[in-house]
């Protein structure tokens, strides 16, 4: 049978091949004192509402204990749905309370659209660059993945239709298609309202689900609103939409929600009722009594603020000190907490990585965000999380061991 | 491709015939005003410590915003690991934190479990009845359930031995046996020490894992301390344990641990990091900090004596007012929230449920915890959630249902 000196034989076959992640190991590196890291993809704790959550905290568990530290429906919080109805109502989206399941946030949403949809090898599309996190979910349900070109307004929308259609005749088609339109992590960029418009018609031509994660939707520093894909689908059901309360109060909570087509939620509610039973009722009831008291908007709007503020640092710094090479860009976000900067072929960013580290400071390495082999001349920065002298101070440093590689 | 209209097509294997529960559809009855239920397996909410809970969140968060509300290491806060270890000590356990994952409850232990040994249609060994949280769980991953008898001290030894041989012979081994052997839910039966010894000797001899899943441990209310299963395995690593503040602090942080071996918790932190991340910081420290504080045992000490006094009400009012019949019969746990009635197969508690409904008072059907086709006239009861009235109320009106269907 199974001897215990060799689990490798006890594991499933989905977890079996499942790695600690190089960039968990990098980002291990990037906590010795002194180094200014662009790595994480932390908001900045600045923002976090520390003196209002701690009183609402406790009045919450006064007032509502009974409720608050007992078990709750794996639903969610009836009331806090009702909050997220009129954060929908405010972004021009319509959804009633059975649209909605409270998750434990979106990473644990990226878990459920695994858990529902993908059987083994399973195909998928998605951009490439894409979320490391979700990269991670989706292996974990040994999804094959199938990686499409991002420019600067997004996934690009000919190479999708080709894609598809590819795999329409090897009649392999995808189970769906994985997207962040808003400030996509990792590169920045924002799916443009035609491109939106073209890939929910292809998701109808081909019948395809498109999962929009969108963890950042709510902190644009630049540029007009662009309608939601959940928006442009008007509820014909194509559409299945990730959000979190991660990045707009804070990550702590591990709060977020998923909105769908009712049988969609109805099938996510009886599988996250055997992952977890339910999200936390007394983070939910914090939550719910934050957005109940009319405090969201005006954190959200100081958050922008911020973000707005570091972005521009960054940009300008960048602009400063990298060096003059036709082969070094980077995006220009309209919003969100991440940039992406692409390097001349010759750079091997993982090799560079701990030429940086020696110099005190830190990037994410390209290809961590890659479905295939890609990304290897390609960084994430994040500007949430750093101070604006640490912004200028890690610049310059990233410039002069990019400078250094150079010339080799 | 795949029309919305028939989603069945896009759903994977393994969720597709995952259905509303029953129970979960019959809780629903439970909840109509002046029913007493017997039902829920809820802990009493008179036992939680809200106003202390209330000062304490209120401090964690003032003083420890910047990190509580902040994302946190998928292994689980550091600080929170040691308390867990002072709480092993005191169990008689020597355990590392590498032997420790912090996850979102033990429901998550039982989805991380499933996840990581689980491929579809792999056998697994356990009690009829079971939890039934754990049935759901690993039905998620399309498990085959082996089922094997309880009787007052447990698990049958001897059949899990017939059936363990009998598996070897049609080379179908199982990945692991399922086992709550602390007052276990359903049943309210201990394993003997006798029988843990012979479980492990026949899980060294036939290599296999053991999942202990020990949610009251703490909660005995007669007889002497059993050593747990991870004890008497001492660090040969064939046990995996499953723990839970829900029922010794409150079910509302959705706050539980792993222990298990290191190779095995390095695998299960690995799966949780696609799963969710990190379990809630903010939960963590308030957990902590009431560990910290000393407050726990005195707590756990305050519920013992609460629900060792339901128990005794619940077992004198049986005994009181249930029909006297031979083939009626009922549990008598030493710890838990549960007993467990039998009844004359002429009874079907399903039936049945709905006439105890229109008297006002229900129960769990024991079909519910079965693996298989049994328990169609057995029953839970729960303790732990009625009042000591409500619970003799409850009694006389559930004996009446009963004497009913006798007469039938």
């Amino acid at each position: 049978m199974y001897p215990i000196g060799n689990l490798e034989s006890v594991f499933s076959i989905n977890v079996i091949g499942l790695k600690k992640s190089v960039i968990r190991e990098l980002l291990k590196l990037t906590q010795k004192p002194g180094i200014i890291s662009f790595a994480g993809g932390l908001p900045s704790p600045e923002t976090f509402p520390i003196a209002e959550i701690a009183d609402l905290a406790k009045e919450v568990i006064e007032k509502e204990g009974k409720w608050a530290l007992q078990y709750g429906p794996t639903e969610g919080d009836p009331r806090l749905k009702e909050e997220i109805i009129k954060i929908f109502k405010k972004d021009g989206v319509s959804v009633e309370a059975d649209n909605i399941l409270i998750i434990s946030a979106s990473q644990q949403g990226l878990d459920i659209v695994g858990k529902v949809f993908l059987n083994r090898n399973d195909p998928i599309v998605l951009g490439r660059p894409s979320y490391v996190g979700a990269l991670g979910a989706f292996r974990s349900y040994s999804a094959v993945f199938k990686g499409i070109e991002l420019d600067d307004e997004g996934i690009r929308i000919d190479m999708l239709r080709d894609k598809l259609e590819e795999m329409r005749r090897m009649a392999e088609p995808p189970k769906f298609i994985y997207i962040v339109p808003d400030f996509q992590n990792p590169a920045g960029v924002t799916l443009s309202l035609k491109r939106r418009k073209e890939l929910l018609e292809i998701a109808q031509e081909f019948q395809i689900l498109v999962i929009e994660d969108t963890p950042y939707r709510q902190l644009r520093y630049v540029g007009d609103h662009i309608p939601s894909l959940y928006q442009l689908d008007k509820g014909k059901g194509y559409v299945i939409g990730l959000h979190t309360f991660s990045k707009i109060l804070f990550p702590g909570l591990r709060l977020g929600w998923i909105v769908a087509s009712k049988p969609i939620i109805e099938k996510f509610v009886i599988t996250k009722q055997g992952m977890d039973l339910c999200t936390p009722p007394i983070t939910q009831a914090i939550a719910y009594e934050y957005c109940r008291r009319g405090l969201l908007d005006s954190h959200i709007k100081d958050n922008v603020a911020l973000y707005k503020k570091k972005r521009k640092i960054m940009l300008e710094a960048l602009d400063k000190y990298m060096p003059k090479n036709n082969e070094i860009k980077w995006t220009r976000p309209d919003g969100g907490l991440f940039l992406w900067v692409e390097l001349p072929k010759s750079i091997n960013v993982e090799e560079m990585f701990y030429q940086a580290i020696d110099k005190k400071v830190a990037y994410v390495i390209g290809t961590a965000f890659y479905p295939d082999d890609g990304g290897k001349n390609a960084m994430r920065l994040n500007f949430s999380f750093p101070s604006e002298n640490e912004i200028i101070e890690g610049v310059k440093r990233l410039a002069q061991v990019i400078k250094d590689n150079l010339k080799r």
